[in-house]
């Protein structure tokens, strides 16, 4: 295993005292219990945002801090869920005494927790809602989850719930807003490579020299099936058909094309993927007014990529062109 | 080779057909010959940048086009040099009256190609200089270069250019600073891994289980030496020794520290590089009051990182934080 790490355990910690030095003027980390709060924070009389999960998706969540997107994330052990006294801690953090959203990707674990912690906070008159993503359209049921997955649509809902919280919207806004974009995102990936977790030192699945996971999971659980490699083009319309049929999509929709890359794959690939899937998307008659293209959800050095579909509507556009000052996504401020 | 593209000889094509589909108020796309150039170019009495160099290396140079940076980029073959006639349709399709500045990187290519680029456009009457970035500590000659590579600082030279020519500069000064940025920036990087070249169809090297490649440059070319794999903190040190002494840099000095992935390296680790670099560069009375960290310059999925460290005046900083809007840097408009 070769990697720029030092010690196997304090690669979570050590990550965090970087983004602290990087990022000052955005993020405040606090250690034990870790998570990563928005410098300005709290923000009184705004809605809070609180997000985690497992490390080692980075940019994710952590890097989507700051004004106009998450007020704190709580970094678990790579891949490995947050525990509630992180998200107990970080929603006391950031209450700005009008309440608390989490927003959870559906894994087991992180649903779990977040729901203890959420019932820690009530106890101390926090007012808390949860939302959990399962935009994931490639499995019902996986290794770590009962029904879908939390993917890529969770870094969308994110952005555009963050933007409605700076503007002044209540709790129950941007709770029911975060639901209506989960409801209208669609996504599934595919991995070229496996990843090898620190504390594993081995890679957690091995792919033949000409084979790929097909609809895989953020942590190198296993997708649909393991096939043939493909060119891109036929690659990436297996990915948008299941995408486009779960929702559906239909002539006249105008959409989110999100094409993450999984931490290992050149974004001049991942331009090759978006090209065909927006060609694609304009075939069925649905315009791609909007678009994000790069490595968001990643799972460690993985390659391959997953791809979101987002609905938008009015008010789902003008949140997603606000500003946004985090230390990954930054625009408009 | 496992990849997302379809045919090895189409994926800069398809990537920048991509990009145009992914960016369209940002930039435009021509073909053939190809360059990117921002959508609302030419800007008239503005100074224009242009630069290029092999594709592979993204999102550097297209990514990096847009209001307040560049006005054109010339993407080559993979690790290949655009061509003079790319160089020159770009610089006459951005001039706006007042002058172009080629930033290029030293690679014996891309210096001759820009030069009879520049010879061409001179005699259409277009007021051209170039600045030749060699901010690449490791070696002095290389591979593909006499004297020493331009790599990381060039990304920061582009940005800080950029918002000069965006806030009135003339081509005198805007050269100059270009050329200040260049004398003030030293970098130098490692690899983890080799990449592959798409039409090569194989690594363009080999290491060993515990190998890495030390001063590695931006195309899979041999650095200083090959050398066991050490601890994160480790290879920090042995980045940042040669990098702070060859300017030198001296205590009390402000610098920007920018951490860089080779394109296949995950964030959290490049997070962890940036810890012990920023602590080794406090240790030494430097304050980083600037940073970049992510992949920037990369070369295809190879894993490393490079580390570059310019040291700031009042102007660089200045410009530095001004608005900039292109597919991969956007921030403050």
């Amino acid at each position: 295993m070769k990697k720029l790490i030092n010690d196997p355990s304090q690669v979570v910690g050590e990550a965090l005292e970087g983004m602290a030095l990087a990022h000052p003027g955005l993020i405040r980390v606090h250690r034990t219990p870790d998570f990563i709060m928005r410098a300005d924070g709290p923000v009184r009389g705004k809605v809070a945002l609180v997000s985690g999960g497992g490390s080692g998706h980075e940019p994710m969540h952590g890097g989507f801090v700051g004004r106009g997107m998450l007020d704190a994330a709580c970094p678990g052990a790579i891949f490995t869920s947050p525990t509630p006294d992180q998200m107990l801690e970080a929603t006391k953090a950031v209450d700005g005494g009008v309440g608390v959203l989490h927003i959870v990707k559906n894994y087991t674990g992180d649903v779990l927790n977040f729901e203890m912690a959420a019932d820690l906070a009530k106890e101390e008159q926090i007012n808390v809602k949860a939302v959990v993503t399962d935009d994931d359209v490639a499995v019902q049921d996986s290794l770590y989850t009962a029904g879908r997955r939390g993917v890529g649509g969770t870094v969308l809902a994110e952005k555009i719930c963050g933007a409605a919280a700076e503007t002044g919207a209540d709790l129950d806004a941007v709770t029911q807003l975060c639901r209506d974009v989960n409801a209208s995102v669609r996504s599934m990936g595919i991995a070229l490579s496996a990843c090898t977790v620190p504390h594993a030192g081995k890679p957690s699945f091995s792919l033949g020299e000409d084979e790929i996971e097909f609809g895989i999971g953020i942590h190198g659980e296993p997708g649909r099936n393991r096939m043939k490699h493909e060119r891109a083009d036929q690659l990436t319309e297996m990915l948008m058909e299941p995408i486009m049929r779960d929702l559906p999509f239909k002539r006249g929709d105008h959409a989110l094309l999100f094409v993450n890359g999984m931490g290992g794959t050149p974004l001049i690939e991942l331009y090759v993927v978006f090209r065909k899937a927006a060609s694609i998307a304009a075939q069925h008659g649905i315009t791609i007014s909007r678009s994000l293209v790069g490595s968001y959800i990643t799972s460690l050095e993985m390659a391959g990529t997953s791809i979101s579909l987002l609905r938008l509507d009015d008010r789902m556009v003008r949140y997603w062109d606000a500003p946004v000052v985090t230390p990954a996504l930054r625009w408009g401020a």
